[in-house]
């Protein structure tokens, strides 16, 4: 059961209230193939430019991430430069340099065309499309996207969301896609442009699974310290793929793994705000793991 | 078992994106007494002016609420005026006119000294701390404030905490009067302060509850369109203390009849931004109640 992911892997240079970080390893595709976690066996479809580092490569391919489908490409990587607002909830994006990703065309390898799961990581709907394109018969199709591409790419958006299972995105997206304000309607108004089923993620608040007949709210766990949020989304993508891939489920099955599967994110997410870049994804221990997701649990009970 | 509540009985004028209302019943003592409902047996000590309608008395009378401890005094009553922006999860105070609450001086009837619960809704601390002296050993008490409170009779607030058993605050509340922003952090340090359990409030979000031994998330439940949210924070103790009493739980009790307490206030919040004013508190029924006990169960156990 492989994971095929296209996205970005880039550098981000960070300001945070106590702390500027210039260049650290970044991305989607790297946040989410790191968080998935070796077992996954996740496949990865993106770019670099000439300045990215063979140390990073060789970390995704130390954690089991099948790298073919990376491109070296002459340039730049992509690199984003962004500044956290004191709460950490908000954040300002300073600068977005394309580099190579400007004229990315995602080539998926010839052996990956039977990948089972797919994580369709933000970047063009249009590239998203090719990429499902390639892909014989997913058992499951997961897809994130921006406000950027909802504004001006609507079109492409709505052109692939029907071949899509689960919308992943956060509260402001949802509202904007859908246009209704309460996140009930703004869910029921997605399903019906095509996923069977929502993800909505509210940060620190957690996240909404409206599934196919039922609906699941996780908290946030309770961080001690944020260091850095940068990556929690993708890397809660990569916990929830994870956790459907090793259930063996598909869009056809009822919603216990999904729910299953938004906890496992969830505890996943939680170690990437405590460090720059990947760093708390790499200390992630099993017995911590299990550790948070019996904390998360007990705050969910009544 | 009876609870006793102080706080504002008050006029509201409310606007919304789409609708004004113009002195609308409200306050919250109004709404905490109508939320924790009939069996309850809730007592109010508050003052109204002489524009407070005898209906508006009747009304809660009616619904079994005792309103000897309410002044009738010369001058106009409480009325706040407030906007809210479009999406609801902020407003901006208009006018603050406190008429008879100016020189409100409380005044707990000689029968309710034995009040087992003590509800002290938001007014200046140094009321609050008046009547909790008034009542000679309430098996709990909680109580909620405000940013006012907390920036400007900080020392009159801190004076008032030790004797208090569950403080009540929303997230920027339990942020400001702690100086954490970590709500766990937060909720450490509101317990160096005297009480031994906090909520935290969080609007659409939901509700945290920082137990003696455990915490407990409670989402939100989805609502299908806001009308008015005003009094739902009041409504939620309403519901919370209310359940509290009819499982006689004190202040010893662990902390499960406060997590049941927790989905109580957060159903009975439920119906407060249905309608204007008191509306949707006055059209529950002890059978949505309970569809609506189920639903946010299931949105919560995973």
């Amino acid at each position: 059961m492989a994971i095929l992911v296209v996205g970005s892997m880039a550098y981000d240079t960070i300001e945070t209230p106590r702390e500027r970080r210039v260049r650290q390893l970044g991305g989607a595709a790297t946040y989410f193939a790191l968080a998935a976690g070796r077992e996954a066996g996740v496949r990865v479809v993106a770019v670099v430019g000439e300045d990215f580092l063979p140390a990073d490569l060789e970390l995704l391919a130390s954690h089991g991430v099948d790298l073919e489908g990376v491109e070296r490409a002459a340039g730049r990587s992509f690199h984003w430069s962004g500044r956290y607002r004191a709460d950490f909830n908000e954040r300002d994006t300073l600068a977005t340099e394309l580099g190579v990703f400007a004229g990315f065309r995602p080539r998926v390898p010839a052996g990956w065309t039977a990948s089972e799961y797919l994580f369709l990581a933000n970047i063009h709907p249009s590239l998203q499309a090719e990429v499902l394109a390639a892909v014989a018969r997913p058992r499951l199709v997961v897809l994130d996207t921006m406000n950027l591409w909802i504004e001006t790419r609507r079109a492409d958006l709505l052109a692939v969301l029907p071949r899509v299972d689960v919308l992943l995105v956060n509260d402001s997206e949802a509202r904007q896609l859908s246009g209704e304000l309460g996140l009930a309607a703004a869910a029921a108004a997605i399903k019906r442009l095509g996923p069977a089923r929502v993800v909505i993620k509210k940060g620190e608040h957690g996240a909404l699974l409206f599934g196919r007949t039922s609906v699941l709210a996780v908290p946030g766990l309770l961080l001690p310290a944020v260091v850095d949020p940068t990556g929690a989304g993708d890397s809660f993508a990569g916990g929830f793929l994870a956790s459907l891939a090793a259930a063996a489920a598909d869009r056809d099955s009822d919603d216990a793994p999904f729910r299953a599967a938004m906890l496992a994110g969830t505890v996943t997410a939680s170690f990437v705000p405590e460090d720059f870049s990947v760093g708390g994804l790499l200390r992630r221990t099993p017995g911590e793991v299990a550790i948070r997701l019996a904390r998360l649990t007990d705050m969910m009970v009544p």
